[in-house]
């Protein structure tokens, strides 16, 4: 336990270990984690425009027996959700990814708890968001490929093969958009806990807050 | 910002503001949140086990023109899944509840970075895959209750009326499960974030690690 502690977590900012990794460890540890969190706020902001683009986009006519029908992903509330979803996710991480990007840029990191807290509450309502839309997309992506003959729901994939696979070619998007999400709300929980943390391992007896 | 920050987050356990509130204000803070804890953990512990019983427990035989069909959970896969998703989170939490009401009873609460960042991952793993059984099971209620036209899925709902309705509160139960560990992750996260915390709200120039 300790020592998984202390090679994956102890790399904190206490007095005690910044002289010794300062030089060459931390600081390399420290710019792959802002590399990584830009180049996953980048994915979501593309592929979120992407897996928006692909579904609002989506319309395939048939005629079947001289009537016209139109499938449209209006036809699905989850799409319309997932389309929503994923343009507040695209735009949020546009928003957060030029702000990283100036900071970088500039090379101040101004500092606050309050600040900290919204980025990772904003991170984590998206990624909630994000998940819970492509789960209901998906739900309805399968009952649209196989069907559900208990239901008398039929197959409408196979009417709409077109539609369906620019359904399918969305909703994976949106799942990596999701998937990048979840993996970035633990990375800037990483970096709130990580700026603020001590290396002490300590027992404390008087100050705990949580059940452990 | 700061104002905000020093008054909501700003309970940490610096040695600067130990000696002012830790008397009164952060203790009674202190307990409220584990407490808080506790009971979202029993909350989920109770409302999970209800909904996994609800759910597969739910069947409902009808016979039309002498032809006898019965409609179970396991017709809809969503519905399967939040059943395992409410009995995993049953189990997880009361597994978690037990720990900390023992750490409670017995007053001892040893901390370490590895298992604090171990529960937060796991409260956050259950929060997310709650949010997402319960996004799909939801998207197939509504598709049971409205059906869509469009796509020719009719409504089953009128037909199974008693077995929807079950479903429904099903359902209910699971979404009620996954807010609770949704505030719970949130709640582990703030106690692992501030348990390593000290109220300083310097500026760092050299030891950030993300994008802020």
């Amino acid at each position: 336990m300790s020592s998984g502690g202390s090679m994956g977590m102890g790399v904190g900012i206490s007095p005690g270990n910044v002289s010794v990794y300062h030089g060459s460890n931390l600081k390399v540890f420290d710019r792959r984690i802002r590399v990584a969190e830009l180049v996953l706020r980048c994915v979501i902001c593309g592929l979120g425009v992407l897996a928006a683009a692909l579904l609002a986009s989506d319309t395939q006519v048939r005629e079947i027996f001289s009537i016209r029908k139109k499938a449209r992903f209006t036809d699905m509330k989850a799409l319309v959700f997932l389309v929503i979803a994923n343009g507040m996710a695209a735009a949020y991480s546009f928003i957060q990814g030029l702000r990283c990007a100036v900071s970088m840029i500039r090379g101040n990191f101004l500092f606050n708890r309050t600040l900290a807290w919204a980025i990772f509450s904003g991170d984590q309502v998206m990624a909630y968001v994000t998940v819970a839309a492509v789960a209901a997309a998906a739900q309805s992506g399968v009952l649209g490929e196989s069907g559900q003959t208990e239901l008398q729901w039929m197959k409408t994939c196979n009417m709409y093969q077109k539609f369906c696979n620019q359904v399918g070619e969305g909703v994976v998007s949106a799942a990596v958009v999701s998937l990048s999400m979840v993996m970035l709300s633990f990375i800037s929980a990483f970096n709130l806990f990580r700026l603020f943390g001590d290396s002490s391992n300590k027992v404390k007896n008087n100050t705990c807050s949580g059940c452990w």
